[in-house]
């Protein structure tokens, strides 16, 4: 597997690789990789002859109070990793590789960013938006490979590539959970102990509402009530957001559940915002 | 040559194109084809083995008040025109092939929209980075030509291209004027005869602005008194801007000139707004 820093080798890379007839998966990280980001570029592998992972923390994304300095950041352990999963070749770009002037241009994405974490994260899907467009330009990418674990990035990218005519197919990804049922993130290695057994809370709750909803309540609010029991009952829970929305334009719903929707959960725990959902089909 | 009305057909021909080792030249135009948009195609060719020049009057760069359903239109004289510039293929999607639901996602360049014709038309320079953004996306272009008659979208599309790292070159070309010297414009034709005779003290403006830089006055104050004393005169001029502003970074240059510099004038004669400019290089 190759390790890749400049924009102009992993373009003279993946320009030999088309040469071959070999179609390119994508996998964006911002490396700290786990189970989540290896199945995605597993799932790549089985689509594609050649699989690009990149890893960038990317500044843009993160507001200026959040935890860009401290997200962790290992490239030696990710190579390891991301070779065990099939990825071809790691593409891993300096901030000024990537920033090599003040960037003017970005891409933003209406409505749909709108509500959930583009609330509680000002400019964060902006941010967003514009590294993935780059990247995209970059790699060139057949597919694109992203977890549903960040259930509204994928619905903004899902709308920037349709209405920006990217030549790209974006493939969402089941989340993965460890064995406990917590959702994989780069972000849990911050949990305490204390925390990380209290952060369960997040999944049961999520499974509650499921069953709920399967057994034919659909009341918004209802659900959303027993959701906030579960967790509210942790001590160290500082709740953000517990909400169900419209899986399409991910507007509220605030009433019956009678479409597509998506329950999406945002939960401090000391210092540490973990996110989790559930997609609920009437 | 060829016309094209999709965004899969135009696809599958640049592709096509691609495998037999040609390159793409680009030169998206609204059509209403005059002699500037000519020479861009004629550039192109001398580049590239293919020519794509697309025709599509943006609904997203008009304002409220513009002209975009009085916008010239003719397809069959712009086809022939085109095919004896050396295009290869149009490329003129209908509005609902570009956007068939509802756009939500803009890019948005700072900084160089803020002045001129971004102060003027708000908006305006928003629906151009999008589409050509789109049309990139759909035509895959190794080089894009753009008129320097249109300095400052010339300048926010090298912006974008650059920011977004967009897999193509933008080549500027030089102004293209009628005989007595009037910039080419697809919007020329709304002027009345009276209207096109006070028309030309603008470009009259601009070479009495480019002498006397030339012969060494370095005040942006005096030369543009100048310029708006030989508009001005005209019964019909409205002026909308006369202004030099940083070629760089399009902010306003208001003392001396030391660096490179656009001076940039924008008049109404009637209904019919029209722009023109220079560049001041000390």
């Amino acid at each position: 597997m190759k390790i890749i820093h400049t924009i102009s080798e992993i373009r003279h890379y993946v320009k030999e690789q088309r040469s071959l007839g070999n179609t390119i998966g994508f996998v964006p990280t911002m490396g700290s990789l786990h189970e989540g980001h290896l199945s995605l570029a597993r799932h790549a592998k089985t689509e594609n002859q050649t699989v690009v992972m990149s890893i960038f923390v990317n500044p843009l994304q993160f507001g200026p109070s959040e935890d860009f300095d401290r997200y962790p950041r290992n490239l030696e352990a990710d190579a390891q990793l991301a070779d065990s999963a099939g990825v071809d070749v790691i593409f891993a770009p300096s901030v000024n590789e990537m920033y090599p002037q003040q960037q003017l241009t970005y891409v933003d994405v209406e409505l749909v960013t709108e509500n959930l974490c583009g609330t509680s994260r000002p400019g964060h899907f902006r941010g967003v938006a514009t590294v993935v467009t780059k990247l995209f330009n970059i790699v060139l990418p057949d597919k694109a490979y992203f977890g549903q674990k960040d259930a509204q990035q994928v619905r903004v990218i899902q709308q920037l590539a349709q209405d920006l005519n990217m030549p790209v197919e974006i493939i969402p990804c089941p989340i993965v959970r460890e064995p406990d049922g917590l959702a994989m993130s780069s972000r849990n290695v911050y949990l305490s102990p204390e925390e990380r057994k209290q952060a369960l809370s997040v999944y049961r709750s999520i499974q509650e509402a499921q069953k709920l909803f399967d057994a034919g309540h659909r009341s918004a609010s209802f659900i959303r009530e027993r959701v906030q029991s579960i967790i509210a009952v942790e001590p160290l829970a500082e709740i953000d957001y517990i909400k169900i929305v419209d899986l399409q334009n991910f507007s509220d719903l605030n009433d019956q559940i009678n479409r597509d929707a998506l329950l999406a959960v945002a939960v401090r725990f000391g210092a540490t915002r973990l996110i989790d959902n559930t997609i609920l089909v009437p």
